[in-house]
């Protein structure tokens, strides 16, 4: 709104809308939009934040989150385009506020600076979520995003105040824990096939093994607007011991445990399902919702503990091979590695045998000594984990036999253990220091 | 944070938090809370922000809420002093990103001014959300804040940012529109008495009398976190006409009519309930979904239309009367309005004659004359209707005859049309160019 | 449909409906309704009974139910002499199945006897409850006949079908019981005040103070169809204690106690709502289900008992007093009991003891030895109680001083304790003995 | 309880009882049931019958529930038995009545007969109710009942009681018509998967093709006390057309249409699902408010029609085909129905041809001029509909090319009309002249 010409336009377009003349805006796909359209859908947030806004707030979202859905790829990175150049914040204004700010540091000058720096498209995205339906078509919009940002890294500030909001969105204060079993709705059930991302759920009798026994439980966190949606969910197996193979804890034949002789409840699976809220954090407080809740539920449980996949243990492991000069791989170590290039040796004993305790070794340095770049853990599951505060509890050789477990771990499977007199100290062992927290049996000590 | 000392203080009561050793923080009243509390409150908060928060944070939250609504006056009051002094901005990581900035104004640098000039006690309140109850308790706590503001100016940035987040989180797209009727639990009907803001509701029967007939109507707005607590609420009769007397269209003795006989739909109510979210609009989305529900619900329904209180109108009056230089008063006028000194004037036929001219001649002056120093319209429920696009429609003397609605307006009310194809237009007229809408009745031209 | 006439009427009829001319129904009371419309309601209710009752019973019944409802008590009583006459068993079929049965005694012709023996009249109701809303309209339609009964002992057959079939429909087993509390619906709550039958309710604060605090519980039994309509309800005081005055129970400044430190449940109301429904036995069913479901909510609670009044005994001591030939009261206590007739005396402390032990005497007299003339206890509510295998527990003085408790018992109350292991010996001991289990307070051995 | 030694039995069990000795239950399968068990089972059902079932009926219904469930077929048949023998009415007691009622025929002495004339067993069946889930237990335990009436004709009139009192209780008044869809709980979707018995269900993608599609319905009745259990469900398809070949409705790949352009509701199954509910009639409630409510949802409908099967059909040809004085068959059409004797005749075009005009010459026949023994329509199908008031619309050659539509009727298909002015009077001609309502162009007059 800079050029008197886009002024024009844009006062036209008002005029016509103000006429109740909507055909300025598109409705169908097949009318695929050109650039006459990419203009309008800018358009339409500048109404949507000019006072005219507030008036026909909720029907000009609409529109817009309509006009969105049906673009094309082009119209829509367009949009972003626009986003990032129009929708940011007024630079006049900020540099008044700076101004003002560095003259006299008040309150007042402070709370001014802080509402220029707001980009115009958090006031913009506040008001899209008007509409009907608008917090989750906001979330879609945000995934087509996060497409486009690897090649257009001038989208980061735009990414950035949609995670802002959302953030606000999703405090943990306005979500809901839900357990699902089999009497829950079909269509959010489904949800759950198509959403597990860890061990995939095959078909409904598979779910239905997964939620309908007296010893399983799942449970999600469900926003208010998205009622169908669970944003993450966890599988949870109630057990008398530690389970160390996953094909054990889904195996369709085995028989059910009665709950309250349950002394153990394994998290062998936990889900995000919108990668439009991606880095809003939801699993840890999932966790310690799900915990108390089983608590109060079964109050025999004393024993909470993941079964958790090692996604980069069998990549890393390539690249240490790989490179003669590791550190972590002895000589005879490298030896018995070898045997992982055999095809099939997982399901022959003596071979199996063969490559345990080098292959239980290397997975020691790999939790316990390999580091990122940036000095991290290398396992972006041990992450999660041990940032909540958990302790890395013991390793499971062949835990995992499907195709994906031997892939991406030599089916190696392991064990985070929430102990929960010791879940702040753990926490804070590892973000402050970077202690990765790990049983005797792990450490060998 | 900023002193070695307070950080050593702080560090202790932590380690003791750390050992489970919760005595740090007093629970019971009894204990009331001296010197030594107040810095626990802030201590809390610090805690909360920093990294043990995210181990800990929701039973640190709670805490810090019990604490602070068990403190006295004055801790409440020193907690407030802390956030404005120790949870706002960093001051040096600002200067920062404004240097930054102004090096360099990218997106990246404005983002990080953004979030610099964020204060910390943003999400400070963020967190203490995660607690349960906690949307609240936070409602409440703002409604202390408003409570020192006049005192405290320096309170008016914390009070921007309870606010800022408010306007968030109670995003229209969040709410859920309710209707309230004979069959909706008791306590939520007892908030209806009780916040009931324009026409006191005097007990049960006469609450049953607003709400069970065929030709009631109630409707509110609930947020998911305060299920129990409509957050504004809207009484409306149907009926066939523009009513002009609210006496009339409470009369308890009246017969109903059926609904789907009603032509009209009278908004004669509207009430907000939480103190602690005065600032974010309600009342204009509510209308405007109500008009859609009730046009589904009743097709037959053409005129959607207030009758309102004339707040300010009294008092404006009385001092146009002690002008003698007014501009809205002709002699003759003065004259006529001396019987309004008279008592029981209103309940004698013959001397309510006497001023009903002068009256609705002042009463014109007072809508469509008089301005404040500001250049609006004198009447904030005028403002509100006219900035939501509805037009003055009517002028009714003696309309409310209660003791409430004589002492504010003489018995004057008026009626707002809401006129769905004008209001877009109307709205306008009144943002952009101060215009009051009126109707010909009203204008008299 | 004995003669031919009636049937050619009836006929007549019946081609006006297939034609779909429902004006043979008359609908509104201003019709009032005549003989012939009399003729209509049997007729309607022949064709509910026949073939075309298949095709359009629904209809037929809701019909039926209509035109009960608006018709004068005339017209209502003639329908009910018809249900006596018309729409009792078929005499002829009945006499052949007799006949059959006397033969040969089989199963098959047991059956087809009590087919035969049972009165047409209780298909026709069956068939009435097709229509919605249909089993509420039966209830208040035997609440109609109810009234009639005492001038109409002839109508006890027609009775005894509503009674059988309410009692299949109306079996525990399809009954819910629900707990009220002041998040109950107001359209529910208000008919606690209406059916309060032995304390009454004041109005919605005094309501409140028996639903809201936290040592306060009430349950009521509810059926499917009459979701809105309690059919029971009792009202549970939690306490530390067996309490001996109501009047202390319902204080309204008392301070309520938290839950988990209540021992004691105490039932000090429980009122039966459907006059319609008489007969059909709910308390007992009531009081085992709410013991049950206070046992699991409170586990500390140890005692059940009631605090309940005696509505028999003051007219019972009037009968004995003035029987000078009395075997139950001594010259001494006749002497004693001649305070109760000084207005005032229970508000005298000293005229009260004076009284004192003479009334009680007599009150063991009332319930240990008065007998009916078929020999069981005099009072009802020990009837009740005793019948379900409770223990007459204790005897409260000046239990209820209101008006009404002063008038019916001289304030007398009375504690039934429940106590789990005894019951089903005590509930033998009274319905095969006639024994009264009372404790050695009451009883003094 | 006839003999002093039974009653000795007995006795001694309640003796036990009362002490709170329930081992004289047996609990588990385990401890399998011989004959000592088989008169517990009896002894139980005496008890419940007693004074004793006033106070623990309850829990004697629960008890008498598990064991029966956990009994051997022999001890269950044992159980029946003693039902025949020793629940049927009281034979000294109905000759009383008998013998008054001769006497006196008064409304008392008849209702005394028809007392005396209900088996015993009626009031056990009741007090089995009272148990948690005794509905649904009462349900199967007839089922178990139903498998054994072949072999045992004398259950007949304990079948009777049954049904008697299902009647009652299953009156459609009780019974609420709930929609299904997609977001209905995945633990009822999987009912009709089991149930449906018209078309299959092959898997969860089957069914959610069946209930998701915008132009498709389902709706059952549900009982209170069996809340996840349809009764009996239809499934509809909205159409433009009267469709004729349920593969075409079915088709996985189809479009669906809005459901405002659809004019045609089309019934293509209904399916009974509780065994045990044998002889109660659901269907044609179920078809009357699916018709109302379909009516109330989308205004534009005005046709409701089935696709139906006709499952006797290619029996009965066989029949009359193998019957050379056959009335119904034409030399000439016997001759074209030869090529049915031909394999994969229907998926040949030329082949197909032949055989069209014999095949529906045959089926007229069979549906117009063909009759049971007793004078009824031989199409158990056309007995229904014809019964609810259906006009016979339409044949469908191969209008079911599946497997089991060709076995039972060599593919033909008939389309049933729910013509709603007509259904009354198409009704009467059924049931009372045996008419068979056709369209012209089934009778092809
Ligand atoms: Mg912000
Ligand atoms: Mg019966």
């Amino acid at each position: 709104m800079k050029t008197a010409k886009s002024n024009s336009k844009t006062n036209d377009l008002f005029a016509r809308l103000i006429r109740g003349d909507w055909s300025v805006f598109k409705k169908s796909r097949s009318d695929a939009f050109d650039g006459h359209e990419v203009l309008d859908l800018g358009s339409i947030g500048e109404a949507l934040l000019s006072r005219r806004g507030e008036a026909s707030g909720t029907m000009l979202a609409q529109r817009l989150l309509d006009n969105f859905e049906q673009s094309t790829p082009e119209a829509q990175l367009e949009f972003f385009l626009k986003l990032v150049k129009k929708f940011a914040a007024d630079t006049e204004k900020l540099q008044n506020a700076i101004d003002r700010y560095q003259g006299t540091p008040s309150g007042e000058a402070l709370l001014r600076l802080h509402n220029a720096a707001e980009p115009r498209r958090q006031e913009l995205i506040r008001r899209l979520n008007y509409s009907s339906g608008g917090t989750h078509r906001l979330i879609k919009m945000r995934e087509v995003l996060l497409g486009f940002v690897g090649d257009h890294p001038e989208f980061a500030s735009v990414d950035a105040d949609f995670l802002h909001l959302f953030m606000s969105w999703f405090n943990p204060g306005f979500l809901e824990m839900r357990p699902m079993d089999w009497s829950t709705p079909a269509n959010i059930l489904e949800r759950l096939i198509k959403y597990e991302a860890v061990h995939a759920i095959q078909d409904w009798d598979d779910l239905r093994n997964r939620l309908d026994p007296v010893d399983r439980r799942c449970f999600g966190f469900f926003h208010p607007q998205l009622a169908e949606e669970p944003l993450i969910f966890v599988e949870v197996a109630l057990s008398t011991d530690v389970p160390t193979s996953i094909q054990k804890v889904l195996h369709p034949e085995r028989a059910p445990i009665p709950a309250n002789q349950a002394t153990t409840a394994v998290f062998y699976s936990i889900s995000n399902t919108q990668k439009g809220l991606a880095g809003v954090p939801f699993g840890s407080f999932l966790l310690k919702h799900v915990i108390e809740h089983l608590q109060r539920e079964i109050p025999n449980l004393d024993t909470f503990v993941t079964l958790s996949p090692v996604p980069g243990f069998a990549r890393w492991l390539a690249h240490e091979r790989a490179n003669s000069q590791s550190e972590f791989l002895t000589e005879e170590i490298r030896e018995s590695l070898n045997m992982l290039d055999v095809a099939g040796w997982h399901a022959n004993k003596k071979k199996a045998e063969t490559v345990r305790i080098a292959l239980l070794d290397s997975a020691r340095a790999y939790f316990l000594r390999a580091k990122t770049s940036r000095g991290a853990a290398v396992d972006p599951v041990a992450r999660f984990h041990l940032r909540n505060g958990a302790e890395l509890h013991q390793l499971s050789f062949l835990g995992d036999v499907s195709e994906k477990g031997l892939k991406q771990s030599h089916g190696l499977m392991v064990n985070y253990l929430y102990r929960l007199s010791d879940i702040e100290r753990n926490h804070e062992a590892f973000v402050e220091r970077r202690e990765i927290i790990a049983s005797k049996a792990v450490t060998g000590k």
